[in-house]
Formats: structure tokens, C-alpha cells, sequence
């Protein structure tokens, strides 16, 4: 009886109607299981990318169909009524990004009806982020945001029956270590995956061992992030000849003996068939077949009939059992086997992923460098947005006022395996970057209005923020058409920022620069570089930057007051540093033979008189000296026209046509200018007509920082290029490197090498490659050469004491993997995209090095945000009616303590995430942390303190998660709580995030 | 409230519950019209081919799909919940071949639900036939049939409101007057197509002519046949842009301003400026839109989805008023415009269609001569098997046992307009072969068993009875391989008939023949030609044909039989006619020079010496002399290789690349060997080694009989061939000639015109085809040569005194219109398809022509069946075992008169049509049949019959058309009934056919 009958009922006799709930594993033990037969879980899926030919919006609509007929909304419309017509049909629904647009779109009946299905079981949420993301481009941080985002809209829309149990990555080209970590600290069960190395594969396959526990975090989390995990063992698609997909050809099974062609014995005989073969290579009697693909299910109808018959037909008479089940059901089924001792994987990664010898998936760790270092900023600008929202409260908007909703899901949209990847469509990837910069002017908004509160002394409004995308090729309107503007800095981390150098495009001669506490502030003028000028096309006009160090406390802002210089303030005021150009266009004399230096207190870095290229890194203080030669080669792509493999570079793929490099300076010196001054040093390196660099080393500075322009990559030859950036040391480093995963713990690399099969290498540099999302370093005993970066890239250690890192790649054939386009970026002025990143080089002992570079990255990834104001008040006027310095945090927290996230959950409610952010390898210590009078604007009611998995849609107290028998022991099920209510800490391993959601009390 | 809700509650609290119902036109007026709006009605349809690129049965269940992605069992699985959902939905479905598989496969919960929604009138039956039929290549006898089979279908399973109103042949080539007649008969108000020429469509355009009346019969039925007929707009499509089917590129309805791409003012646009485009050529406030297409509405929900936005967002604040609606109600509502009258179209048909200039779809008239062929014997032999049903009673088997249920069912699907029209792919043309012949088979049993029991006297059951299907090419191992056999002749008509000749494949020297009488009959032998044993390949191995005239009674059968002669028994009967063979392969001596002739005792026939060819043909009792020139003559098929189209000949498509086909004999004579004898004379001449002819009088028929074998049509030079017939006379026929229409009443064409538009002949050749289904005349004041066929075929006159008749095609190139292959039928062996056929030529007056023509068409189209049996009885004990003949029939009707169809309608229940017919033209006066005592086996009880409509589902006292304003009056809703019970008396006017039920009280 459904739920209007029985009403009817109530309202005429009195039967009181009781809905049913079968979330959780509740739902697992009804199903129709047969021991000791081949229990086959036969899971309706769809695989809905967030983007990747079409748009997200596209893709859901299903317009623009001429490019592929996938319309997500129907999937959704024809599923529930299927749903509804037998109860023990399931299905399985991933991408909330597509979800929630649904959802927002359908009325209360139709809510009513879905929350009816999902309590019963029968339409289940599996992995249930904003979309699948990316593991091989994707910071942690980013990760998490799009997974939380996800899990509570599930969580606030469906409450415990909407919770995934099971993550589910099928598609993304490779996984990562620390995915599965998190994945197991979002308090998941099992993660299931489709794309994994094909020797990797077939071994496993002969080992049995296609699921296992992998140890996300072996070293310092333990147990609490080791996650069951299975590869799949058909791609992420029905068994061949079974898919009953109404754009696929497979024979539907036709039982009608009135028509021809009846085939009820063929079908089944394949599904038998297909059954014993899978079974073979799996351990229990249960194995799963995941029923779907890419946007399968928009005549839902088609399928279900399909498989009723299949299951009707097959089982009778038969040792196979097929049954309509789901991920988490088959998890939860292989937990049951009580006698099974599952094997572990303690070290290793699923990258790169190959899926034959000649098709290395590790072209797209770089594939369009632009949205890679987009997505990072944006990401920073984000926590920034949702910080200051809870700290000067939500926007006194109307709900659809301004928020960080939109960016939130910008970006969660953002982080998809075909969007940061790079891996989409040129017309996607414009959409992503609009999706992006929309949200990011919204949070303009939300940050302008925040920063507004609270400067706001009495009466007088403080002007509106204005901000400057462009500052990275020198272009800021405000600051380049106003003689007086202010300049206000938000440092979104827990602790003090100092030495943060500004570079602000201007058109004066020199200017003054007033810090909070009224006293000038050292300055250095430099002039815009001719590569500038290239890169930024006809906007921005400024001929110089101004250069100036920043001092912001933890969580606050400091308001900086800029004048141009009259005659008179010049003299007045004489902070500025003299800056000295040495113009290396004049031939060079003999005099100038002489290697070129530029240091500062921490570090030289000499230059070779020859080539121009770095020489020699010396950290000055530790007397570390490294011969490295650094320069930029580019790897011809591969145009499949040799004997091996007709596989080409395109946007997943990375296959060099050689092994060498070519390198792209090759006579005389390629620096052309050097820059010298109190505040920072630079030199200018012109490598050819497209690849220049400038290194500099900033006063104060521990880290040498070497901004590369890469572009427009020549394409006249027709020759497709992938450039790199390499450093060539003296060290022995053993075939050694170290990458790390998703911004977090650091894995150890070995040419030629994987740690857990033995690699049969077939394509040496595109198979030694590795995802690089933040740092990447080779070290000696004595000595580690650091590189982080401002964008995930790929990067690998091809020789003792090389490593190398991949900028920018163009290419004219499409990789065949479906994408159907040449990755040939021509940007906004046809000719070819020019990009433009950063590479942040240190030299350390490896002792020091881990804690070091972990602070660095803090830095650069929460860099402060900067906005500006046109100024018509003097100094004193300002002070005087703004508050021009600001901190929101009442004591720092300690150098090991990241604070990742702080956000509004609701309008009173904040949602917290602290991170100890040292390895224990790299001497993390156990650390607590109070919250009790920790926030200037609120106290956090510290009796509302709730303590979250990861994802913040589980309480940790109600977490239990499965027990897994492993070779080495009971596994899964534990607990590293870190919320203690008595002292109101918060305690913190090595590597843990606490995440906690608590009313905020604000003190207005 | 639903039924079941209602259910409940009935039980509960008491409230009944009362289904209403909403069929015929009540549910138009509740339609929400906007008087003084462009009222665009959308009506969403499937079109569903019975058969084309798949088979009916891969259609049905969706195999075979990397043809063609169509499943219409989803179709019809997706439409129902999706009109369930919104109660102003509407769908109409047309095909019940499908609908009746469907149907036979959903549960009594479906059932309900479907009723349902037929009386609520949401689900709409149109046309409602269990095809589509093609309307250029079906004789009017199955044409009738299949609509019979699926109207019956649907008045016994949904009773009135299931009936059709409205007829549908939105896509055969091309409409024939007697369709449009045969459809007013059964009671349409409506009837809509797509195809008509471009020229008389851009002419109807711009007089606002594209509805009209059409009168079928306008000098025959009057009123009775005459049809609101419309031509649609837009094919029968949705208009440009608005299409929403899943398989099509068209943009949905974006409409929610959250997302990227919102497109409701586009759309909206769109839509307004399609109906206001539409409306400009349209008579009253209502236009039509087709929303749908070819196997659309799999995925029905993005159609209602995407519609109810549409609806939603266009209506407000628009003249234009979209609604969903139906065929029928949009007829109902122009019904209304009480001011309009709409012009009558007294002459026309469709036919040649032309889609462009040199695009004409006359190819079809001929393609594929064999199953054309094979279907008009089938035609026959079903009628022979129904009319035995009666006769005999049904078989007393169960459910399923043998009936002539199957072969009805492939007989109907064999008049789809892709089946008998010869434009399927060659796998499905296999597959109606194959599915008439299981039906063919099943009949045989039907046949034996019925003949059997009239048979049998006392206790000795007749042996079984067996059926020889390749009589036409000498193969009958019955014959061939038993010295003693029985040959049972069932004649299917309402007179006898006699001098009717069996050709049997023996292989002795001498047989004696024994009449039912048991007197002996006289015979004549005749050698096996080497033409048939070239068509006939390995099978069978008669060397002589044993030929006989049989003689039998209306409705009955004759039992001859048949005793290969011993010298006694040959020196006993010798009434075996001598057969004298002149052999043309001697050179031909001066002496052979004269002319060659041939004669009964009502024609001769003279040949040329120096061709062969036939040169005179002389009417010896009327005196009528004709000097009439016959040979063969190919056409060389474009390969669209010409300057003025890329249009190339193919399966729909008759294109020759020049205006004069080429002959197929060019030296000597073509005559290989005369033949005479008492009971035929035979001319035997060989064209080429592809094509033969026998040209034969028998003794006592008017007409000649010329056999063609023409193929395996060579191939290696490339060249498509298209091979044609052709007499060419000394008439002057005024550029006129005749053809039928669908084997009824005859049209006048003319050479490069059209009776109602004027015609810019761009195609001399085959824009002068035209359908020719059962016969072809010209004529001048005294003479008439009429050639009548065995299958339907295309034909000509194109010069006076000419006309041709195109018997076989082949080609190597598609033409373009979706078969996606060449017409090359290669045959069983792989050569080349051979076909074989016959025309039938009769001189006569004109004034005599017409009713013997008619006649001989009825005895040709309604020939006896003949089976047999091996006999071991001799002929005294088989007459007095077995009743040797027998009629079922009292009194013959007059000859004006044909038993058109008598079939079981259920167990004691029979449905006779009885047709009158001769056109008035031919002299045909008012006839009356009584049925008291006419039958032998059963009394027609006259209290039970019911006049009904021809299509057998509609009482002809019920039945109320719509009346229509003309400028001729008003029309339609006229009554011609045929039966009066006082008398029990059956009434014919010229043309009428009168459909009776009624119960049979069997006499035994």
C-alpha cells in the first residue's frame, strides 16, 4: 500500500501508516543472497561527468546534443518511476552537482517520493560529492570542500538513509594515496575504482587480489584510513553483450516465444558465462557488475525490463544468483566472509595509470596549465570568502544574495576528473573558467562587505573593495589610474604573515606606502617587463611595480595607504630601495664574464656567463651548496606514426617521440637583464621568442621564487611540444623522488619502478612521470633540492639528481581517449595560450626541509587576498574613521596546526576544520589546541561542539565503520577522536583534521 | 482520485466509484481552444514501420540496434506512465501489429491502466490497421484485411473508444483514390498524409488547398467515399527546432534561470514563428503539428517534459495557443468552422510522388517482383483458407493450434508500405517471406483438415492433403514421384468455374486423369522448358507437365485423379491431346519464313518471323484486329552522375539515365519453339539468356497468357537495369491510358499531366509511371488491349498506342532515402534474383472489356488451390470413400457479384463482405443477393445480422460521419446500407461492398 492509499485509509478508518526505513547496511541483509552460489550484484549505475564535452549545465539539460545525447535530468525522471514500479530494483546516484540541480527543479511530491525510495534503500547515494573529482590535479583542500559539499546536501536533504557508504571513483585516470585516506576519513566503507595499470591489473587478477585494504596513510594515521578497496574488472561497464542501454547495440533478451528471435538462451548462457569468468578472480561468492555507463539510464526503463528478465531467466536451475543490489551491499556482503583474510597495500598508489604499453595517462597532470593555476587561486580565494563570512556574519541578504555559495560550487564543479584534469573540451574549459570567475565575484562582494564591517569605526562608509585578477601580469585599474589608493590584505592563516611581498602595476615614478601603524614602509620600484607586456595584451598600462613587504596578523587584515610621490613627500619620505638594472642586450665585455650572483640572506644563487641558466644554489646560512643547472626542453609529442603504438599526445596522454628533450635555448647567454635592490633581486632569462623566466629572490626570503612564461608554443612546425623546466644537481639521489599526494603526505617515486609489481617500463620518460600537486624533491644526505609549485604539474626524476617538471604542452591530434579534440589551446589572442606560473625553489638539509616546505605551501596555498580602494582621505582621516588593522584570532595557533577551513554550516553555526600539518616523518608531534576564547568576533559555544568525519555528515561517535581481517589484523573500525568536551581542545596526531561544527556566540 | 484510492475507499466508507469515459469526440470539446488564437494542436506519434531496416519483430523488441536504435516495445512501456502523469497529455498510436505484441505481453494491472487511459481519451488509436500499408503495391482485398485485423483488435479490446477515427498515412509514396474511398467506407472523417508531389504541394500552399474533400468514388459510392483528406505541413515531423526526442539534436526547453544556457524566449520564438508560418497556408484558427517521428517516444518523458514547457511559457500573453491534441479532435474542430467550405477533389490521386524534380518514387511500383508476387498468392490462398473456416468450422484444437491467425497476421504486416513495396532491406524482406510461408503452412493444415472433413463419407479418414508451392517452376514432389495421385481443386468463388488448367510436373510419359464424375479428361503433356529448369536450380526433376482442365463448383472443391498410364490402360483412355513441338533452334529454313501463329477459338496470335516478336493479335469472334508489337526493353538506371541531380535509381527512386531503354533481342528471332496442341499452344522465345517468355492460348479462355522469366539480370557491367514489357500498337490513343486503383476502379491517366495542378515534367520517363495493381488499358473507339498482371507493377504509355509494364529492377546503388542498400536482389544463388510472372492480354471492345476483364481479374486474383495426395486407392474405392466433389454454396451469386471475404469472426460467428463488382461505367446495374438457404454447411441465422462498416468494427446504424461544407454541398455523413432484413436480402449498387456478421447455425 503506498503512502496515499493508506492516507485515504487514515482518514477513513483509523490505519495508522508507518514508513518503513532501510538505510545502512539494514537494506543489505534482505536481499535475496544465496550461499555458496556465484552471487552476482548487479548495480544500476550512471556515470554523469561534471562537465567534460558538454558543460555541467549542458550535460544536464541535455542540450547541445549534436555533441553527445546525454541529458541528466532524464536519467533522474525515468529512474524514480522504475524505482517505484519494483521494489527490489535499486540504483545508485554519485554526482550531487547534477543531483541537486535535479532536485531543486522537481516539487514536493516528487521529494516526498525520492525520500520514500531512499529510505527504502532502493536509490542509494554512493561517493555523493559535488562530483568525482580528480586525483591527480586536485589539492586536498579542494577535495574536501567539493566532498562536503555533497555529503550535506545529503545529509540536511535525505538525513542518515542519504549517507554513502561506499566512495566510488570510476572514472578518474589514476588514484591517489591520499584520496583513499581521505575517503576513509570521510568515514566511507569501501571505494571502488576502474582504472588501474594494466600489468597492475593483470597481476592482481592472477593474485586474486583485486580488492584489498589500502593503507592511505600507513604512517601516521594508521588504521583509521585504511579503506576496503576494489578495482572493478570491467571498466565501469556491463559485462560485454549485457548493457541494455537504449544508445547501446547489445540484444535485449526477448522472451516473447510469439516473435522471432527469441533469445532467452543466449542471454543467459552470456550472463553465466560472464558470471564464472569474473568469479574466477575474485575471493567470496560474491562479485559485482556495475549496469551502466556515461549518462546511461535517460530511458531508465529500458534497463530494468532488461535486467527483470535477465535475473528471472538466469537463476533458476543455476549455481549463479544475480540480484539488484549496490556497492555498499556488495561491500558490506565481502565484510561478512568471516574467513577471508584480506590482503593490504601499505605503500603504493595507482599512478601513473597506463592502460597499454604506449598509453600513459600522464600528459593530463599538466594539460591546460591556465585552469590548473586558476583552480588554485580560486581555491584560496575561497577559504578567504568563507572565512570572513563567519566572521563578520552572513551577508544581510535575502537568500541568492551574495555568498560563497556560488563559488563553493564553482569550484567543487572545478575539481571534476575531465575539468582541473584539463581533459574537457576548450568551449568546457571556458565554462569552468566563468563558472569560476563568477563565483569569485560574488565573493568579492561577500569579502568587500566583511572587510567593510570591519574597518567601519563610526559613521563614514569605508569606500568598496575593488580587486585585481591581473596582478600577475601587472594589471590593476585602481592602482594604475590612482595617486592615492589603500591596499588591504587579508591573511586567511591562523598565524602572523610578514615579509608577504606586494607587486602592484603603477604609472609613477615612486610613491609612498603608509603601514596601520602609521610609519612608511621600505619600497622598491621595478619596471614592467617587455614579457609582461606580451603576456597581458592590450589591457593594463602600467610601466612599473610598486614592491613592498606586508606584515598581516592571523585571520586579520592590515590596511596599507599608497600615495604617489610629489617632489616634496620624495624627500620627505625615502623608504624606497634603489633599484639596479644591468641590461644584459649590451654585448657582453670581457669584464662581464664573470658569473652573475644575486642573493640575499638565506640564499645565492650564481649564474652561468655562458648560457645564462642557473648555476649553483648556496643556502647561505646552512653553507649548502648544489651545482644545478636549471633550464627549459621541450619533448616532441608523439603523432602515433611509429612502429610500437599509433597512441599520440593529446590531453590525457603523455608520449614523448624520443627520450631526450630538446632544449630550448641553445646559444649564448639568455639573461637579459639584472635586477638588483634592498627588497628583491631578479634575474631576467629570455630562453627563446616564447619561454622566459625571471628569478628573484625576495629580502627575507628563504626560497629562491622562478616565474616562468611559457607561450605561445610555436605551432607553425606542426609539431605538438611539451615543455619542461628541469633542474640538473651533482646529487646522487638513487633513482629517488618524492612527490607529494594531493598537497598532503609525501610518497616516495623510483625510476623505472613501482613498489608493489614489477613494472615491465615501455615508455621511460611519460612512465616515470607523476602528478606533482604542490612539491616535488630529490635530497642526498645532506642536501634536498625543493621545488614547490603554484598548480599541479607533472614532474619526475629521470636521472641522479635531475628532476624535471612539465609547464605547458599544445598539441595537434586528439589522444583518442574521446575528448575529441587536439589540446591546442589558442588563447585569447589566437596565436597560442601564454602561461605563466610561479616555481618556488629551496635548498635545505632534509631534516629541515619537510617542516619548512609544509609552511612554505601553507603560505602560498592561503596566500593573503588583496583588495583596494581609492583613497580621497589623507592618512589620518583614514585612521581615523577606519580601522586599518585587524585580527580575528586572539592567539596563533602553533606552526603545526593548519587551519584548512572555516565556513558557515548555518546562519549561527560554523563549520571548522583544524589540520596537523607535519608527517611524523617530518618530526610532527602530537598538539592541542584550545577553542575557548579563541575568536575575537564569537565564542564558540563550546557545549554545541560537534565532532565530524571528515565530510561533515557523520558525527564521529556514530561512526562505525566495517572490520576488515587482514594478514596483519583487524583493520577499519577505530576511532582518533579529536574533540575533548571537558578541556574544550582540540588534540591533533601528526596528519589528523579535526572537524568540528559548533554555534558561534558573536559578540555584538 | 485513482481507482484504486476510489477502491479503497468504496470498500471503507461506501463512495462508488464510476469511470469516465471520454472517447470520441466528447474529449475534443473539452479541449482548451482559444477561438480567434492560432490553435496549433500537438500531436505526439510514433511512426512505427512495420519492417524496414529491422524486422517487425527487431522493431518490436529493439534488437539489432547498431541498425537502428528502435525498440517499440519501450515506446509504448515509456508513454503510458508519462500520460498517467498529466491528464492533458494525449498519444495516439497507429500500429496495432505493435501494439498487439505489446498488448499480449502486459499484465491485467496494465490492461486497466491502458483502458484507462483510452476512455479518458489520453491514448488515441489512428488508423488503427495492423499496418501502415503501403497504398502503390496492395491489392484492395488485403488492404482490407489488415485494417479488418487490427480495427477488430481494437473493438474487442477497448470497444468504441478504442475505434479510430482518423486515417493515417503519414508516410506511404504517394495515395491512391481507393484508399481514400476504402478508408470513407470504413468510416474515417479524416485522413492525413505527408507525401504528395513537391509541385502539387507548393500549388496547394498557395491556394490554402491542403485539406480538402476528397471524393474516393465519385461515380460509383457518392458521398460514401468521400474523405476529409489533409495534407500535413512540415512531413510528419515536428516543426524545425522542436523536435524532443532523445535520439535528436533539438535544444530542450532550458527554463531554469539557476543554470547556465537558459532558452525559454528562444524557444518560445521559435514556436510562435513556426505557428504563425503554418497558419498562412491553413484554412480556420486550427493548425496541426506531428510532434514526434519514426520510432520516437522510447524515452517518452523528454517529449511530455519538454512539451508541457513549451505549452507552459508559449500560450501566455501570445495569440498562439499550443495544446496537446489528437488527429481526431483536430478534424472534430475544423469540423466546426461552420463558414468554411472546403474545395472537393473529384479526380486525383497521388500517385507518381515526387519529393523533387528528378525524384520520382515510381521504382517501387515494381521493386522486388518476387515477394510482390509471392504476397498476391497469398492473398489468395488466405482467402481459400478463411473462407474454409466457415465452411467447415473451426479446427478443434485448442488455443493456438492451427488457424489462419498467423497467416492473416503476416499477410497484414506484409502490406506495410516498406513490406510489399520492396523498399526493405534485403534480411527483412527474407523475414515477410518467411513469415507468410509459416502462415501459408499453417492454412495447409486449415485447408487439408477442412477438405478432409468434406471428404470423408463413412470411416476412412482422407489421406492427408499436400501442397505444392513451386508449381510455377515445375516442382511438386507429389506428382513427380507417385504414379497414382489425387488432385483436390478448391475453388474460392461464388460460381463455378471451369476450363480452369492444371500444369503438373510429372515425370512419366502418359497419365489418365478421373473427373469427380468418373469420367476421364482429357490431357495434353508438354516438355519442361529449359527456362524452368534454369529458374528452378537443383530442386525438382519433373520432365514433363501433364495439363488438364478442371472444372468446380462455387466455394467447393473437385477431386481428380490422376494414374501415370500403363500401355493397357493407355490404349483404355487415350483422350491425351498430341503435342507437336516445332523446334526454333533448326536454322530456319525458307519454308519457316511465314508468320508464326497460334490460336484458339477466340484468339490468335501472330509472330514475326524475323524477330519473333508478337505482331498481330486478332479477337476471331469479334473481328477485332490488332497489330501490336511485344518485346523487352531495359532502362539503364542513373547513378546520379548527371548535371541536373545527384538523384540515383534505387529501391523507392526510378530514375533511367535516358528517355529510351534499350531492347534486350537485337538479331535473329527470339522464338525457340511453338507448341500446339488440343489444349495449348505455346510460343516460346528467348530474348537473351536473362529473358524468356511463353506466350499461351488455352483452349476455350479469351485471353492470352505471356509468362516472362526475366533474371539473374546481369551485373558485370555495372549498369542498374530496369527491365520493362512493352506492347507498342497501331492505336491512337490520345495520350490517355488506364490503370486501377488497388485492383478496384480504373483512373484515366494521361501522358505529362495531372488532372488537378499543372505539371512541369521533369522525369518524361518515370513521371508517367504509375501504380499498376491488377491492370493496364488503352483503347481507341473499337478496341481495348488490356493486360492484366499477377502482381502489382509499374506501367506506362508513353507514345500513343504503347504500354509497357516494368517487371524486375536492379541496381548497385542506394538511392538515398534510409534503406541504405541497392536494390540487387541476388537471389538463392547468388547470380541474380530470378522472377517469373504472367500478364494476361485480352482484345475486346471497350464496351465488352470491362466486365470480362473483371471477371478474369476474379478469377485470376481468387484462383482455385490446388492440393494433393499419393493414391492408394482405386478410383472406384476413392469415390466411394470420398466425396470427390462438393459446393458449399446453394446458388452462385450473378457474376456481377464477388464473395469478396467470408471469414470466422468467432467460433459460430462468420464475416461476409459481398462487393459489387463493376463500376457503373462497365455497365454494372443495382444487384440483390438473398442469403436465406445460400450456404450449404450452415444457415445464416438472419436475426443475428449485423450490417457493419468495411473495416467490420462500427454497426452501419451507429456510424455518424461528420458532415462537411463543399462548394458542392454538404457531405460525409451519408448512409448507403446493403442489407435489409426483412427480406434477408443483400443490396449492391456498382462498387458497394456490403459487410454482414452474423451467427452461422451449422447443420450438422
Amino acid at each position: 500500500m503506498d503512502r496515499s492509499s493508506c492516507l485515504l485509509l487514515f482518514l477513513a478508518i483509523g490505519i495508522t501508516c508507518v514508513a518503513t526505513q532501510e538505510c545502512g547496511y539494514e537494506k543489505c541483509r534482505s536481499l535475496p543472497i544465496k550461499p555458496g552460489m556465484i552471487n552476482v550484484h548487479l548495480v544500476p549505475h550512471t556515470h554523469d561527468d561534471v562537465g567534460w564535452l558538454k558543460t555541467v549545465d549542458q550535460y544536464y539539460s541535455g542540450a547541445n546534443s549534436s555533441i553527445q545525447r546525454a541529458g541528466v535530468q532524464y536519467i533522474l525522471d525515468s529512474v524514480i518511476p522504475q524505482l517505484e514500479a519494483k521494489p527490489e530494483r535499486k540504483f545508485i546516484y554519485v554526482e550531487i552537482a547534477f543531483f541537486k540541480r535535479w532536485w531543486d527543479e522537481q516539487d514536493e511530491d516528487m521529494h516526498g517520493r525520492v525520500k520514500k525510495l531512499v529510505d527504502k534503500g532502493q536509490l542509494e547515494f554512493i561517493n555523493g560529492g559535488w562530483c568525482m573529482n580528480d586525483e591527480a590535479s586536485t589539492h586536498y583542500n579542494a577535495i574536501i570542500d567539493q566532498m562536503t559539499l555533497g555529503l550535506q546536501f545529503l545529509n540536511t536533504t535525505f538525513g542518515e538513509c542519504g549517507r554513502p557508504l561506499v566512495a566510488w571513483h570510476i572514472d578518474p585516470f589514476g588514484h591517489s594515496r591520499e584520496q583513499a585516506s581521505l575517503f576513509a576519513q570521510m568515514g566511507y566503507d569501501g571505494f571502488f575504482f576502474a582504472r588501474l595499470d594494466y600489468q597492475d591489473k593483470a597481476n592482481r587478477l592472477k593474485l586474486q587480489n583485486m580488492e584489498e585494504i589500502w593503507r592511505g596513510s600507513p604512517n601516521d594515521l594508521g588504521k583509521v584510513a585504511d579503506l576496503f578497496t576494489g578495482a572493478l574488472f570491467a571498466h565501469y561497464t556491463p559485462p560485454e553483450g549485457l548493457s541494455f542501454e537504449i544508445l547501446n547495440n547489445d540484444p535485449p533478451v526477448q522472451d516473447d516465444p510469439r516473435l522471432h528471435d527469441y533469445n532467452v538462451d543466449e542471454r543467459v548462457n552470456t550472463a553465466l558465462n560472464r558470471s564464472v569468468e569474473q568469479a574466477k578472480y575474485f575471493r567470496t561468492d560474491h562479485i559485482m557488475w556495475t549496469m551502466g555507463s556515461d549518462f546511461h539510464y535517460q530511458a531508465a526503463h529500458t534497463w530494468y525490463k532488461n535486467m527483470d528478465k535477465l535475473i528471472k531467466y538466469t537463476n533458476p536451475g543455476n549455481k549463479v544468483n544475480l540480484l539488484y543490489s549496490t556497492p555498499s551491499c556488495y561491500v558490506y556482503h565481502k565484510n561478512q566472509a568471516a574467513d577471508v583474510k584480506w590482503n593490504t597495500n601499505n605503500t603504493d598508489d595507482f599512478f601513473p595509470y597506463a592502460d597499454k604499453p604506449h598509453s600513459f595517462w600522464s600528459g593530463y597532470f599538466t594539460s591546460r596549465p591556465a585552469i590548473k593555476g586558476y583552480v588554485r587561486e580560486c581555491n584560496n580565494f575561497l577559504q578567504v570568502c568563507k572565512q570572513l563570512e563567519v566572521i563578520a556574519g552572513p551577508l544581510p541578504f535575502t537568500n541568492g544574495g551574495p555568498s560563497s555559495q556560488r563559488f563553493r560550487e564553482a569550484m567543487a564543479v572545478a575539481q571534476h576528473h575531465d575539468a582541473v584534469s584539463g581533459t574537457e573540451k576548450q568551449h568546457v574549459a571556458y565554462d569552468y573558467a566563468m563558472r569560476l570567475h563568477a563565483g569569485a565575484v560574488e565573493c568579492q562582494e561577500v569579502v568587500s562587505h566583511a572587510l567593510a564591517g570591519k574597518m567601519k569605526k563610526g559613521s563614514v562608509e569605508p569606500p568598496a573593495a575593488q580587486f585585481c585578477a591581473y596582478l600577475n601580469v601587472s594589471i590593476c585599474p585602481t592602482t594604475e589610474e590612482n595617486d592615492h589608493f589603500s591596499v588591504t590584505v587579508y591573511n586567511p592563516l591562523a598565524r602572523q604573515v610578514t615579509g608577504h611581498y606586494l607587486r602592484l602595476p603603477v604609472n609613477g615614478q615612486s610613491y609612498t606606502v603608509t603601514a596601520p601603524n602609521g610609519k612608511p614602509v621600505k619600497t622598491q620600484m621595478l619596471k614592467v617587463t617587455q614579457q609582461t607586456a606580451k603576456v597581458r595584451g592590450p589591457r593594463g598600462n602600467a610601466t612599473s611595480e610598486l614592491v613592498f613587504p606586508v606584515t598581516v596578523e592571523a585571520l586579520g587584515y592590515s590596511t596599507y595607504l599608497i600615495s604617489r610621490a610629489t617632489r616634496t613627500t620624495r624627500s620627505l619620505f625615502m623608504p624606497q630601495a634603489e633599484t639596479n638594472v644591468i641590461s644584459m642586450a649590451i654585448p657582453q665585455s670581457p669584464r662581464m664574464r664573470e658569473d652573475i650572483e644575486i642573493h640575499n640572506e638565506h640564499l645565492s644563487l650564481i649564474f652561468d656567463t655562458t648560457t645564462g641558466h642557473l648555476k649553483t644554489v648556496t643556502n647561505l646560512k646552512n653553507k649548502l651548496i648544489l651545482n644545478v643547472q636549471q633550464a627549459f626542453y621541450w619533448y616532441n609529442s608523439s603523432t602515433g606514426n611509429n612502429q610500437d603504438s599509433t597512441q599520440r599526445s593529446g590531453a590525457y596522454i603523455f608520449r614523448p617521440n624520443g627520450t631526450e628533450p630538446f632544449p630550448i635555448h641553445t646559444k649564448g647567454s639568455v639573461i637579459t637583464k639584472v635586477v638588483t635592490g634592498a627588497l628583491v633581486q631578479e634575474v631576467h632569462q629570455v630562453f627563446s621568442d616564447w619561454v622566459t623566466q625571471v628569478i628573484r629572490l625576495y629580502d627575507g626570503q628563504l626560497h629562491a621564487e622562478l616565474e616562468w612564461t611559457v607561450g605561445p608554443i610555436p605551432f607553425k612546425d606542426s609539431l605538438g611540444k611539451e615543455i619542461i623546466t628541469r633542474f640538473d644537481s651533482d646529487m646522487q639521489t638513487d633513482k629517488k623522488f618524492y612527490t607529494d599526494s594531493n598537497g598532503r603526505e609525501i610518497l616516495e617515486r623510483e625510476l623505472n619502478h613501482r613498489l608493489t609489481w614489477k613494472l615491465n617500463q615501455t615508455e621511460p620518460v611519460a612512465g616515470n612521470y607523476y602528478p606533482v600537486n604542490s612539491r616535488i624533491f630529490i635530497k642526498d644526505n645532506s642536501r634536498q633540492l625543493t621545488v614547490l609549485t603554484d598548480r599541479s604539474q607533472g614532474g619526475a626524476s629521470l636521472k641522479d639528481g635531475s628532476l624535471e617538471l612539465m609547464v605547458h604542452r599544445r598539441m595537434f591530434y586528439d589522444d583518442n581517449f574521446g575528448v575529441g579534440e587536439a589540446l591546442n589551446e589558442t588563447g585569447v589572442f589566437g596565436e597560442g595560450l601564454v602561461a605563466r606560473g610561479k616555481h618556488y625553489l629551496m635548498l635545505e638539509s632534509p631534516a629541515d626541509s619537510s617542516q619548512l616546505h609544509r609552511n612554505l605551501g601553507e603560505q602560498l596555498y592561503m596566500a593573503p587576498a588583496v583588495s583596494f580602494t581609492p583613497n580621497t582621505f589623507s592618512t589620518q582621516d583614514w585612521s581615523n574613521n577606519f580601522n586599518m588593522a585587524y585580527t580575528a584570532l586572539k592567539r596563533e595557533l602553533p606552526s603545526s596546526v593548519h587551519l584548512l577551513t572555516l565556513e558557515l554550516a548555518e546562519e549561527d553555526t560554523a563549520l571548522l576544520r583544524l589540520e596537523h600539518q607535519y608527517q611524523a616523518a617530518d618530526g610532527g608531534t602530537p598538539q592541542t589546541v584550545s577553542l575557548q576564547g579563541l575568536f575575537e568576533p564569537f565564542e564558540v559555544v563550546t557545549s554545541s561542539v560537534e565532532e565530524l568525519t571528515l565530510g561533515a555528515n557523520v558525527h564521529a561517535e556514530k561512526l562505525h565503520r566495517l572490520s576488515w581481517n587482514t594478514q596483519e589484523g583487524t583493520t577499519g573500525n577505530v576511532s582518533q577522536r579529536c574533540w575533548d568536551p571537558s578541556s574544550a581542545t582540540v588534540s591533533l596526531k601528526p596528519m589528523q583534521i579535526c572537524t568540528l561544527r559548533f554555534h558561534v556566540k558573536r559578540r555584538w
